[in-house]
């Protein structure tokens, strides 16, 4: 799960978590991960699909939680980007006549699936409410 | 720990546990996994440093097994080719006004760090031993 996607989806909903009901729009939203904002209107788009933001349309509109941030786990934000498993099995097609050759693929892929339930097990014990402690109160 | 290089690291140790304590060149390896000798040679670099595998240099050299089958676990191979991180936190410099931005960085290094160790605590229980288990043997 190498990836930045990963970490900007958990920068959004721990920003919109921190700010509780309150309305971010894409570009608020940009210039705290410090991306540009189509980035974070393509992962607003997966967080909607997956029931975790709710996108209100027009000029004074924006994203707030779908669920409160003790519903939300790291598991759900995974899931919702969609991304490839953490190990890829050699996408190279077997040499025939070589037995460890064309036995890899179940082997590997036994091992990736091992993997993905392991770091699953583990995000959905880190639920969103979890992570929002971590972020100094403004002091006003 | 997306990438092809543990898969072929895994794939080289099956090899050689499926072989026992027959020598094999990285020529032969390298046709098993059907890539270059050039791959294997930089990957069995790192698995000798890491004392998985023994080198014999010459002409009628190769490499073998440094250990038995069932003392080599997945996590020795995973430490062995210094995969990054499985989740990478933004890189970016964060928005100092911003309290959500500055506190990611420790946030998600505590959720890599714990994607890390759930990773390595499977892999720990996956022996070469059982790996080539898998792999039918020859019929002669």
């Amino acid at each position: 799960m190498v990836n930045q996607q990963f970490a900007t989806a958990v920068h959004i909903l721990t920003a919109l978590a921190f700010n509780k009901k309150k309305l971010l729009n894409s570009e608020y939203l940009a210039a705290s991960v410090s991306t540009n904002p189509v980035v974070i209107r393509r992962l607003l788009s997966s967080l909607t699909k997956a029931n975790l933001v709710t996108t209100l349309r027009g000029k004074s509109g924006g994203v707030h939680l779908a669920k409160e941030p003790n519903q939300i786990t790291l598991k759900d934000v995974y899931l919702a980007i969609n991304l490839s498993d953490s190990i890829c099995a050699n996408n190279k097609s077997p040499t025939k006549d070589c037995p460890v050759s064309c036995s890899m693929q179940a082997i590997l892929g036994t091992v990736a699936e091992g993997t993905q339930k392991a770091i699953l097990k583990y995000l959905e014990s880190q639920k969103l409410s979890d992570l929002i402690k971590k972020v100094p109160k403004p002091k006003n």
